[in-house]
């Protein structure tokens, strides 16, 4: 099993094609400086930006990492390792650069949201739990950004956990629903590892577990009197727990205290929220939430919401936590560089598929905002050594439809990539969950709702500088004229 | 950050709710002994079975669970509950029975996979890390089952830990796809901790390091000689992969080794395979392997294999490590029975849909093996004290559709549920991985091809003994004459 909360050495968690590669690097070019790329190519669940996520937990591993004694006593055992190379193993700590995009940052596909700078044979061991991390993270802080853009701010709540896939999903997924914009998990263990807010009242064996689901409802508000909201779907939500809780609510009122609210976990939700709303409010509860869950996500949402369904508040599980149907972010972290002689040498793969093709190069991006609303128009993918003139106009145009253009004027630009690791030392900043929460929220906030909508959003602009492209080009006509292509 | 390789404690890792609960029952019923049931309601990815996978982890859990005096400290803080409350916790250890079906066996719906009968408020606490495990567990185990299923034995590998949702499900996922077939994983650390083979040479980022495609080969062959799997996809897999792997495994073979094959990751694999089958044939390498990866799934093999694609090996991630479009096993854990004076008082949680609503009752369950063949006929769910008399015709039915009756001869029956923990001691048997895999292939060698088909198999039979059938529907009712609904 594992200890969640105190950092520790996760080395191993890595292909081992990363270990035969870097024994072949130790053994052939030991000094060989890479640059690569973590970018993705698609965003996650067909919609229009992904909410970055996951660089505390990559900060963590690198700065713990190490080989063990344990680990390098395994790695003998497997008999594909000479011992100089273990012995460097032994020793390894990473010395590169890294620069990445600040976490909770809107992000789009094809831009390099973390940068490494590093021996090659470093650069390598680290792709693996790099990816395992940012995927999954970046996946759910964006589907929990797309399910509170339906449920609206402030009204959801993850439950995930027992349908996470495993410990850790749970955890770093509750973090990056926060981030995402859940108000709270029901995780106790997320709660306290990044000081969220933990809630949760009872379930159904409680109701059970009584002679009678009045009897349960009483047993509960006797214990939690200024904390009541009852479960009202156990045997029948409307001819008996709704009535049921309104007995109860009745009595906590006599008593001075106010009935926080139900909860329906089963059932039409439009119909039965409804119908609970109007005999809420017969009685007098006007302020008694109503909370609902059950399978739920943000089309589930919109749907309830379009027919006015009377929901206050959301609790989402399984789809939350696992993303649903689209249950991983293809996050890939490829070679962009190898330098020779002080100087980048640009780097790319091809493919059939031109949107697979790799961006070369020791590479920055940009987001330009327009000086007047402050909303975001376009990010631009440049070379590392290439300046924005923010006082002339820009012309951006299309990377694979070049005839696509577009003039930008009276804009600011913020360079996206900041140094988080600069000779092995970590120079970024820490930051607590809810800090990055905040970040995420005015980050979006700058975006248009036409580029936020879940489905068929507006595609925003991701452009190559003309000096990028410029580089990419060649390299791919390089290419194709040592095979005889052209 | 975690620790993988240790036990630790988990006692946090609960719902919210499971907390307040339990300390209500604290209050007010301190004494009260519960039966709850662990099984799922739906098979993985519309197939006709499961894999019941994580059991070592539960065990592993219930043995180290205790809540340390900072998990005392943060729940104090949280102001919801009380010193006496508290103090009972840091006191805490399970002390109840847990039975449950062995790990890697094959399982249906409705069955209770795990059964635990404790102090209510021991069970309740550990619903939540027991779903999140079996969840997860048993989804990979499935989904690896019926990957190897279409693949063949002996033929796929692991290769996910990038796309995992985080660390622990590519770790613990890892162990589940080796428990449904795979042979080997690339997850280092999965190996390392389960003793299972860790499999992998290159990518194209070694290829793109080097000046050239075939210097890259070139230096992999050097360092690996007797290990050269060469991924040939990275500029061009037949004008320029295929042609220079040939190149360096006749060097390889003039210096008396035996070149491994190639690897395709990218491109239409049908074509690809079958040109390069012939390419490497026509040089006399008709030992080489051709190993495919690239977003493959139990379909996509399905219809490789039915067009002759020339694959030897498999390497599957992101679709096998998360289950791909089903990415989540909707256990439940509903209480069952409430002991009163030294008998289990059956109970019913009431749902609109039939199947839905849980089997009451202190339960067990029977496997069925027709005696001539050895293979499984049925399932029979039963109360705790029932006995099969073998030596007599048995007629079962449907429970929904009574009328679709069966009669059984010439069989013997297998109780499925066993001890694992009695007075909270374990009593059961540790098993490595690897025996748990053996003991899975053979379970599954019990079920005709039939249910174990991957697309609209025939729906194994799992029914109700007439004793329990007729408890629940007693107990339906019961509740529907206090509703006023008989």
């Amino acid at each position: 099993m594992q200890n969640f909360e105190n950092s520790s050495n996760l080395a191993l968690l890595t292909d081992f094609y990363q270990l035969t590669m870097m024994q072949g690097y130790f053994f052939l070019k030991p000094h060989e400086v890479a640059v690569f790329d973590m970018y993705y190519r698609k965003n996650p669940c067909g919609g229009g930006y992904a909410i970055f996520c996951g660089m505390s937990e990559v900060v963590d591993y690198i700065e713990n990492l190490h080989f063990s004694s344990d680990d390098i006593a395994y790695l003998r055992s497997l008999g594909s390792f000479k011992d100089e190379f273990l012995t460097y193993l032994e020793n390894f700590k990473f010395s590169g650069e890294i620069y990445a995009v600040d976490e909770g940052e809107v992000v789009f596909p094809h831009e390099p949201l973390i940068r490494v700078k590093a021996n090659i044979i470093e650069a390598q061991l680290i792709e693996t739990a790099i990816l395992n991390t940012i995927n999954f993270q970046t996946l759910i802080a964006t589907k929990s950004s797309r399910i509170n853009f339906s449920a609206g701010e402030g009204s959801v709540m993850e439950f995930g956990l027992r349908r996470a896939q495993d410990k850790s999903a749970a955890i770093f997924g509750a973090k990056a629903a926060i981030i995402g914009g859940c108000v709270a998990t029901s995780n106790v263990l997320a709660a306290k590892i990044f000081d969220i807010p933990a809630i949760g009242t009872h379930s159904h064996a409680w109701i059970g577990s009584f002679p009678s689901e009045i009897e349960a409802f009483r047993a509960y508000a006797k214990i939690y009197p200024d904390s009541a909201l009852l479960l009202v779907d156990t045997y029948d939500t409307l001819n008996s727990g709704v009535p049921n809780a309104i007995k109860v609510f009745e009595e906590l009122r006599e008593q001075g205290h106010k009935p926080l609210g139900i909860r329906i976990d089963s059932g039409d939700l439009e119909y039965l929220t409804k119908q609970s709303r109007k005999m809420l409010d017969n009685a007098g509860f006007k302020d008694a939430k109503i909370t609902a869950s059950n399978d739920l996500d943000e089309y589930a949402i919109d749907q309830l919401k379009l027919f006015d369904a009377k929901i206050d508040s959301w609790g989402i599980g399984t789809r939350l936590i696992t993303g649903g149907d689209s249950s991983s972010l293809g996050g890939v972290y490829k070679l962009s560089g190898i330098e020779k002689e002080g100087e980048i040498l640009p780097k790319i793969k091809i493919s059939n598929d031109p949107r697979k093709i790799n961006n070369p190069g020791y590479k920055q991006f940009f987001r330009l905002y327009d000086k007047d609303s402050g909303m975001a128009l376009a990010d631009l993918i440049t070379l590392e050594n290439e300046n924005i003139d923010e006082s002339a106009p820009l012309e951006i145009f299309h990377p694979l439809y070049t005839y696509k253009r577009k003039k930008l004027e009276n804009f600011s630009a913020k360079a996206m990539l900041k140094p988080v690791f600069v000779h092995g030392k970590f120079v970024g900043e820490k930051k607590s969950v809810m800090q990055i929460a905040e970040f995420s929220r005015k980050a979006k906030a700058k975006f248009w709702c036409e580029y936020l909508r879940n489905i068929h959003p507006q595609t925003y602009k991701v452009d190559l500088s003309a000096k990028l492209w410029e580089t990419r080009k060649s390299l791919i006509d390089e290419i194709n004229a040592n095979l005889g292509k052209s």
